[in-house]
Parts: structure tokens; sequence; C-alpha cells
């Protein structure tokens, strides 16, 4: 059998998989991608690992997902933020001359679209989003059954669109930005002030010994990071609001109402069909899903008969090289 | 020759055209829509029209936009928010049956867009956003070179993007839409308000006659309107600050703000390489522009090289028959 090669590159992790034609992953393999350093010596060890699974397996093609906006008719990465220094790098000219196959480029999130698009959550739709929730909040649309990507490989950007105008300042030089909101660093930021508030007020009612048993009742989440704060991660706020914590579960279904502020808008201008949502925050569980959906259900124009899902994608970590390892046959790829 | 008819539905007036191959307007006609008596009798009219002008001319088609969901595929106007009445009724085959000739329907922002497209501001772009500024928002886009309808022939709908997660309640059951504050009547009561706050200010600095002479300067809006609130329009508006008119440049500029919003939005999720403003509200003129191009360029993820152009619209008032006049050839229409 013939495979080809599915690339996840992130700011910390680069995931790399064999995928058959069927879209199931049968290798897999994760190298540190030591951004720092460059970009020259990611695609060295890339290029040896493929050299290695080479040995064993037909290989098609490679295609690559990039944490950036990607120029995918030159295969050139642009804007990446979690990648210093590797604005303007060439991955698929490079690649393609460490391995001798033919690559192909794209953004990582619209990689995932693919995948979900393809083999998972999203099969059958004509026009979709799908979104992924992690450090970074990014989107992917199929718009007449052919993946969206804009005049400049930029389609898709949920996390910087604008869910308050008069919001706080974004990385990305806006203002107001759904990844402000609903950023995983966002959100531990909010769970971690909360439960330092909590714990305050609990000393507080220590001290007045004579009101002692009226208080709340303390997260679960202090038991859960084994009382180190630092600990806390969007799993644990997810596990905790499963328990009913009420700390968590505001939280859980805060995050799920601004997601769903930033959904009104990718309803209104794409109207999909059906919404993915996938990533690492899809840890937060179904209270994110409801959160989501009583929020775009409740404020979108939802009219009589709408056609229009909201789930979790199925394909979880593996949706990025899964789609990723479909971008050559389908992103247009005129060769200069 | 042979020519296509464009009609365009609004609340208020139905315009009618005789469109060449080449796009222009060969003849006009203008009905009242008298909404509130149904659509039968406007149809009836629509057809005597129509009849009156096949006497001298060879006519091919019929395309209508209207004010409202259109599903294309079946010709039938869905939520209207402005025809109450009309939800559910069949344009196509009623229409059909009067004339005898093939209809097609679609909404009349869409059909704004695909007339700009064609033969206006947006002739040659592949991914475009054409938004309508008027009593309403509407817009509609094209993606990889073809009208994007969506699932639910509901995409474009610029007006109920959220701007603003905790708005104003807008009339379609959102907040903190963008038609919210910038459709005509909300941009007309705002400039009512501060019009006469500053008459308020100005009586009370005449009755304290020993500070005369420090006070500000009367907006011309007062004299544009004959000293009659109710006259003041958005044309007028427009020429106020095209006169560096305090009051009217602010408004303008504060409308272009946050319509530069709603299109950060755009730009985020569609990528357009332009996006082309129409509708009545372009009587705001040049400051609105500026207004505009300011808050997208300011806080969009703007990098070296991004293709993304900002202009007004070509075909003024026409557009809207012209791109109906072409909605056959650019709807899918599986006949039933």
């Amino acid at each position: 059998m013939t495979f080809d090669v599915g690339i996840d590159i992130g700011g910390t992790n680069i995931k790399l998989g064999l995928v058959d034609p069927r879209g199931r992953v049968v290798a897999r393999r994760r190298l540190a991608t030591r951004a720092r350093r460059g970009p020259q010596q990611a695609m060295e060890r890339i290029a040896e690992t493929i050299t290695n699974l080479r040995r064993f397996n037909k290989l098609r093609s490679i295609g690559v997902g990039v944490a950036g906006l990607v120029d995918h008719i030159h295969g050139i990465v642009r804007v990446p933020p979690n990648l210093p220094g590797w604005h303007g790098f060439t991955v698929r000219s490079t690649l393609e001359e460490l391995t001798g196959l033919p690559v192909s480029c794209g953004n990582d999130a619209n990689a995932v679209a693919l995948g979900e698009w393809l083999f998972g959550a999203g099969r059958g739709c004509n026009n979709l989003f799908c979104l992924t929730l992690g450090t970074g909040v990014g989107g992917g649309a199929i718009v007449h059954g052919r993946l969206l990507v804009g005049a400049n490989h930029a389609a898709g950007e949920l996390g910087h669109t604008v869910i308050y105008g008069d919001g706080p300042e974004c990385l990305c030089g806006g203002r107001g930005c759904l990844e402000r909101y609903v950023g995983a660093r966002y959100i531990l930021q909010r769970a971690r002030q909360r439960l330092r508030a909590q714990a305050k007020r609990a000393e507080h009612r220590n001290q007045m010994s004579f009101i002692a048993g009226v208080g709340e009742k303390p997260s679960i989440l202090f038991d859960l990071a084994s009382g180190r704060l630092s600990n806390v991660n969007p799993e644990m706020i997810g596990r905790a609001a499963r328990r009913n914590d009420k700390l968590a579960l505001e939280l859980v279904q805060e995050t799920g109402f601004y997601l769903g502020l930033g959904l009104i808008n990718v309803v209104a201008l794409l109207d999909p069909e059906r919404i993915v949502i996938g990533g690492g925050l899809k840890g937060l569980g179904r209270p994110l899903l409801v959160g989501v959906r009583r929020t775009v259900l409740g404020r979108a124009q939802i009219f009589s008969g709408r056609k229009l899902e909201i789930v979790f994608g199925q394909l979880g970590n593996d949706a990025g090289i899964i789609g990723a390892s479909r971008l050559a046959r389908h992103l247009a790829q005129p060769r200069s």
C-alpha cells in the first residue's frame, strides 16, 4: 500500500504520521520543534524521520500544516506567531530537496478542517466550519465543497474575529479578539484568578470563625491541581465541571458563551450546515458544547428549518496530520 | 438585442430594469411595493410592467432580488423583515406563471454583490465581499469565483454579525449586531440626540449671557434640515461632514469605525482581496471610507503584501437590478 505523510508543526511539537488512503494513521512520530533554533534543523530531523519510515513503507507525498499563515502556492510560511524566525521560510522547496517527495503546505487549522471534513465529524458537508481550540484559536472553512483559503491564504482566522469592539488588546495588534477570551492561556488566567479569590475569601472566613460553615464550598480544582494553581490545565477544568464544580462549570460555560459569540459571526457570514469543534480545549467537555449551542441558537438568526449542527470533532489529535496528508489534493498548486 | 429583467424588491419600492448583456440598464421602472397588501398584488403589477416592456423588447429571463432570505432553489421568500406577510411566498413559480419567462430569485444584497462583481467595483476578483448600507445592512460574498449562498441561503449577513457581545438588542433577536450601530435608523437616532443636546447647551449658554461667545459652533445640520430634526437624512450628514461640520464628522467617523469592526470579521473569516461598500449610506461620503479603512487596517491582521482594498461601489442604485438580472446564471437551480 502507498501512504501519504501528514505533518503538523506547532510551536512545541512536530507530529508526523503515515496516513493510508482511507485516512487512517498507521504510524506516528513526535519530534520537538525547537522553534528558536530555526526551521532548517527541524526540516532536517523531519527528513531523517521520513527516511526511516521509507525503509518499510511506500510513500507518495508529504503534506505539512504549520501554525501560521502559509502561502500554499509557493510553500512559504508567513507570520507564524509561535515560530519566531520562521517567517519567509520555504518549507516546500526545502523539504522536497531533502526528501525527493512532492510537498504541500497549508495552515494547521485548515489541515484540521480538511481532516474532519474528509474523514471525521464533517463528512458529507458542502459548507462546513471547523475550529481548533488550544493555545491559539484557529479555523478552516469548507465552502462549495472546497477548502476556503482566501486571497492571502488567511481565511478562517476565527481567533482574530472581534467579539467586543472595546475589549482588551490581543497579541495580534487588534482588540477584543475571540482568542483573547478563549485561548487556553486566558482561560487558565481566569481560572487562577478566581481560585485565588476563593482562597482569600476562605481565609477571611476562617478568621471570622463565628460565621464558620456558612461559606462556599472550595473548588475541587484545588485538589486536582494538588494545591498548586500553576498545575491547573484545561482537562482539569473539564473534569471538575463534569463533576459539577461551580467555579469550573462557570468557567466552561463562559468559554462556551464567548466561543458562541464568535460562531454567530461564522453563521452569519458563511452559513455552514455544520460546525465542528476540535483541538485540545475539547477537553473542556460537554458543558462547553452546551454553552456554545445555547449562545448560537439563542442569538443567531435561527429560522424554522435552518440546517445547523454544532458538534465535537472525531479525529482528536490526529486531525492535523490526517488533514495535512490530504493538502496536496485540496490546494491548487501551480508550480512556479 | 435580447434583455434580461432585473428586479429589486424592497420594503418601500420595487425597482425594475432591462439589462443588456454587458450589464447596462436600458430602461427603468419603479413601483410602490405596498408590502402590507401582500405579495400577490405586487407580482401582478410587476407582470403588467413586464408585459408593457415586452412590446418593444425581446426578453430572455427575469431575476428577482428580495430584501430577505430567499430559498433560491425553490424560489421562495423566507424571513423578510420588511415584507410582512411575504414569508413562504413562491416568487419564482408565481412570476413564471404570470409572465411565461424563466425566473430566478435571490437575496437583494447578494444581487448587489453579483452586480458589482460582474460589472462594477469588484470586477476581476475571485474573493470579494460587497456590503450594502441602508435601512438594513446586507452583504454578499464571492468565494472561489462564485456567489456564496451557504447551506441555508443565508450567507453574507454582515448586519447580524456581533461587534459588541454585550451590546443593545437587535430586531433580529440578537445583541450588539453591526446593524444596531450602522443601520440608517440608528445613525439618524444618534444624530438627532446629539443635535438636541447641542441645542440644549446653546439655550443654556444664552441664559448665562455673561459667558456668551465661548460656546461651540452650532452644527450646520440645523440649517440643512431647515431646523426640523425629523428632516435629517444620511445625505445631509454626509454633506455636513464634507463641509467639516464637527458633529456630522464625528457621526460619520464613528459609523466608519463600527463598520470597520464588522469588516475585520469579514477579513479574518473570508480573506477577500477587495471589499466594496454599496447602498444608500454611501451618501455619507469619503469620511466614511476613511474611518472604515483606518479601523480595518489598524486592527485586522495586516501583514506585508496582504491584498486588501476597500472601495465604494460603482453601480449606485442600479447595482441591485443589474445583479438580479444575472442571478439565473450564478445560482445553481435544479428544478424540482
